[in-house]
């Protein structure tokens, strides 16, 4: 990753195909004079800030397009430098065309994610927030949308710095300590030392704990439905859908070769996967496919299990769950008895079984659509929507949740300091490694090798 | 197609994908004050037009990204109303999410080319220039791109309204003859007119004439390459396309399923198609797939035929060209004696045959990329660049063709007319027609219909 800021990058900045409109981005002191060259129309360096004009691209006495540009002078621009914004018609064909006359012109192509890490660079942004531009690309649904929005924001990003300043302010009472090392004296009130990185690291574990229901916001969680081939599944999946299915058919890009479908509840999408092997595998344990579903089951953050009230065998119930939660210990459960319309007196008692409490199963007629509020219901509360404040900040990038575990150990090893009685200079040791993974965070801390595996994964022209 | 005007349009303007910008656009009335509702930022009643605003944009309380809103006030625009550009996050689900809330502001989903249609509508560009806007956009080549930027820029345009003014000067002296009928004088002088139809003609006739090679240039020129197995057509074909092929397979969209391969001679693109069948066809004259082969040549521009001069059987060419010149008598033909390599001495009186003139034999190396510069200029040479004066304006649009035939055609009445002596009224008539069809090229006379048909081929957002 290239991190010189002398030059200036360009880019396709819109989405290769046909269109009304492409857009070529540049960005770099030499944006504004480079376009210049190219330019007939105003006089861009004499051109304001935040200003469209009108006019003629060419390539010496070849015309290029008509275009308008947009000009944003350094530092009120997303980078921070000077940016110009070349819309030209919507054909990859001229796009590619007017990338390569800004090129032949000085520019040189961006990398991936350039424009942000300038941004970055440049003090536009922190670490957090240029990881949530790629989010906020990516997203599909409300929740990963709001999720990266609220990101961009600087919502993490303030939490993870107010915790780190309030770190910071006795870190450096510690290091003082250090340089009177011989005096043997002590700034830092121990007592209150103790209290505040006691208050850290549970602030430290909710954003922990937020990451789960985070991720599931971003990525959605993935809900294997298994059942018995007459148990109603197509049904309650229709019934869960509603006309959600019109939603997700809308939304490009959404993969469908390991999904069936995708429910949005409250704006978190849940994966519906229905494993065709899992069908076989109840009905023939030793069939070839029972591996492979099960295996989707042990990657899973949800099984609902589905049978038919109306004509439920206890004991093949009894043996599907057992073989679930085999699969599956740690994941959440839900047991749905279906077609209750059919059966409307049935007992629950009936359904118990050694694997199966009979309270733990929600009754649902899928036909009638029944309980199925409930029911998305129970699989929202399942993912732990209850069990974060909605003041709570929420994390959902795995390399945030890495380093506040190495936060939070960093942590208990000061609080072990503490209580072992080390001295001083270990302490304020373990300080700086807290404070150094809380920095990473934000990119207060970073480095090359950091910054080139974030902006790796953004598409170019970002 | 509706083309009230009173209302705000809006549309994604941008190719659908993740990528670093999508584009929302509005146009209309209420561009500004529709937007305003939900821009947190500069008050855009305020703003001065060609600038841009970074800000929110929210539906009420929630924020739906970070955008910035370009703003172009009327009739500084594309349409000629207010227009409001919002750049935000390249995601489909944000592009959706942020159509979706001007949309329930009050802005109506615009329709196909409803931009474009609401530029021509409001005098901002001709119909002919609109037409170009959409061959703009699928512009695949050097040579479409230039052509249908001509066409933007009013070459068509102005040589049809040039032509139809010097008509419009002598038609209504023939017009007004009609009013004065009884007292049977001449206002228009019969020889001028006659002067005039005929120059009038020979333009027009030119601009028929430029189709073909027009046609060529924005949609290829369909060239079929025969031979039996052993002629080396694949070495040839490679020996043409060179480094082209890393050119063609740059851009997408390019239609790889009945074309083989792209040629640029000259930016003007051959469509070399290899027939399958036909190789088959010379060996076993009864096979199935002949028919099909010989559809395609027929259906093809060029024929290339290729034979290996190191050892060649005239029985066999003679055969094979009488086949194929049936097939598509009409269409230009190449006789290339490829391996001159292996047969420096040829003498060309050796291939002649019934069909066959030696001298229209072009001798090639494909391996050692002999005279393939020289086939090259010959293919070039063949959609008749040669025939077209660098100054002539040339159409490539099929309904412009139709319609200057239509003028011909009329103008070859007036001419009859003035050779039978009819009366001013019936040349007065035909007159008319032919100004009318002329009219409907530029659009100074145009249908519902009409422009129903041209803008239903447009993209939504154009």
């Amino acid at each position: 990753m290239k991190t010189i800021l002398g030059d200036t990058i360009a880019a396709i900045s819109t989405a290769p195909g046909q269109a009304a409109i492409a857009m070529v981005r540049l960005s770099g002191p030499e944006a504004i004079s480079i376009t210049d060259v190219v330019f007939e129309g105003k006089d861009l360096s004499k051109a304001d800030t935040h200003t469209l004009h009108f006019g003629l691209l060419k390539d010496e006495e070849t015309l290029i397009d008509e275009v308008v540009i947009g000009i944003f002078r350094n530092p009120h621009s997303y980078t921070g430098e000077d940016i110009i914004e070349i819309s030209c018609h919507g054909s990859d064909f001229i796009a590619h065309k007017v990338l390569d006359l800004v090129l032949s012109k000085g520019a040189r192509m961006a990398e991936k994610g350039e424009f942000t890490l300038r941004s970055f660079i440049n003090g536009k942004m922190d670490l957090s927030q240029a990881e949530s531009v790629a989010d906020l690309i990516a997203s599909h649904s409300d929740a990963s949308h709001q999720l990266a929005l609220k990101q961009l924001r600087g919502g993490v990003s303030d939490e993870i710095k107010k915790l780190r300043e309030e770190l910071i302010n006795f870190a450096s009472l510690l290091e003082l300590e250090l340089d009177f090392a011989e005096e043997d004296v002590e700034f830092a009130n121990r007592d209150q030392l103790k209290d505040l990185i006691r208050r850290v690291r549970v602030a430290v574990k909710k954003l922990i704990d937020s990451f789960a229901f985070g991720n599931a916001m971003k990525k959605g969680v993935p809900t294997v439905i298994a059942g018995r081939p007459n148990a109603g599944k197509s049904t309650l999946l229709n019934a869960l859908l509603e006309d959600e299915r019109a939603i997700v058919s809308e939304i490009a890009g959404t993969t469908r070769d390991t999904i069936e479908e995708v429910l949005y509840i409250d704006g978190i999408p849940f994966r519906l996967i229905d494993t065709a092997g899992l069908r076989e595998a109840t009905d023939q344990i030793e069939a070839i496919g029972v591996e492979r579903a099960m295996q989707k089951v042990g990657e899973s953050s949800v099984v609902m299990y589905v049978f038919d009230a109306s004509d439920m065998n206890p004991e093949d119930v009894n043996i599907d769950i057992a073989k679930l939660k085999e699969a599956a210990a740690h994941i959440n459960f839900i047991a749905v008895a279906n077609k209750m319309d059919r059966n409307p007196y049935a007992k629950q008692s009936e359904w118990a079984g050694d694997h199966l409490n009979a309270d733990d199963v929600l009754p649902v007629s899928a036909k009638n659509q029944m309980n199925i509020e409930f029911l998305k219901e129970r699989l929202f509360g399942l993912i732990g929507s209850g069990k974060v404040d909605p003041q709570q900040q929420i994390i959902s990038n795995s390399r945030h949740l890495n380093a506040l575990k190495k936060v939070d150990e960093s942590l208990q090893a000061v609080e072990d300091g503490f209580e072992e009685q080390v001295t001083s200079d270990f302490i304020a040791m373990d300080m700086r490694q807290a404070l150094h993974w809380l920095g990473e965070i934000t990119g207060e801390v970073s480095t090359d090798d950091i910054l080139g595996n974030i902006f790796s994964k953004f598409c170019i022209g970002k």
